[in-house]
């Protein structure tokens, strides 16, 4: 079974106009992927803003959970954020899973939106099961990842489809549904 | 295939002590859950708090996004929040989708808990597919619904597992991976 870490990227990601931007870190987007993160095995769940001010706002909230009055509060938040990482960018996330795995992460991206040569769910779930090297699924935030990232990916995934044509899922939410697709119990 | 709807309670649930308490209302999850409602065709998301207050609040806060400016800075947040209905408690709730489906429905309990007659999400998904009645799917706040919802249930889903043994999913996640595993294109 494949190493599998996630990363929510804050930058470069685009808005509802197509511009690229920097989005704000949204504190219940680490507790709830965390959490998520958790359920289904995940190595470590990186959060990765060039903002250095909210890496630290970040760093202070987790401190609370971890060993401040939290970590009594609730325990199984503090087991959760256990896995978060604070990154600057994907670069930087990538070299982090290589010096935590030992080799280069394939990089695998999430969208919202179809396009050409998407791997499907059940595909990546079999090459996850019989692979050996560590892989990264990179989540957005805003309205998307911007291009100069989806154009790194090894893997780009499948959207996750419903019945309907409607496909505004959370970011949490889209998080929860892809970790389930892929590690889930069968 | 059967009508299905969402509720999520705020009383009687249970506090992490074990006792039964009303929980506060929180934004994200109606947003959250909203989204992953209309993603996935339930018909709608009622939210339900004893509060008359807080349902007072819910509904101004849902006027600013289907009414409101934020109805033309986010369509896709108005197409989610048209789904949602405010109510006091599992009754009322009972009794709205008995009026807009014909039928009283069947109620299926959620949660993180396992326990002994759980119905398989593959066998609640071939039910929901053959079925004509409506079905109601109960979700809980806090630490989880209170053993007196548990007790109505027609059918006690069995709890989300991952390769792990944590299980304490944020109900927003929660409530994305029951409706993927319920109704996702397969």
């Amino acid at each position: 079974m494949a190493d599998l870490s996630l990363v929510l990227l804050h930058h470069p990601v685009l808005d509802k106009n197509g511009l690229v931007v920097t989005s704000a870190l949204t504190n219940m987007d680490i507790h709830d992927i965390a959490r998520s993160a958790r359920t289904y095995g995940v190595r470590h769940f990186y959060v990765a803003t060039p903002v250095k001010a909210l890496r630290v706002l970040a760093a202070k909230i987790m401190e609370h959970w971890e060993t401040g009055y939290g970590s009594t509060y609730n325990a199984t938040r503090k087991e959760a954020l256990s896995l978060v990482r604070l990154e600057h960018d994907l670069d930087t996330t990538i070299l982090a899973v290589e010096r935590e795995s030992g080799s280069r992460p394939r990089v695998v991206v999430t969208s919202a939106r179809g396009g050409p040569h998407r791997t499907t769910f059940a595909e990546l779930r079999r090459q996850l099961e019989s692979s050996l090297e560590p892989h990264l699924v990179v989540l957005g935030t805003g309205w998307g990842l911007a291009p100069e990232v989806t154009e790194r990916a090894d893997v780009a995934l499948e959207p996750i489809c419903g019945p309907t044509d409607y496909n505004h899922l959370s970011v949490r939410s889209a998080a929860a549904i892809i970790l389930d697709r892929l590690c889930g119990a069968r």
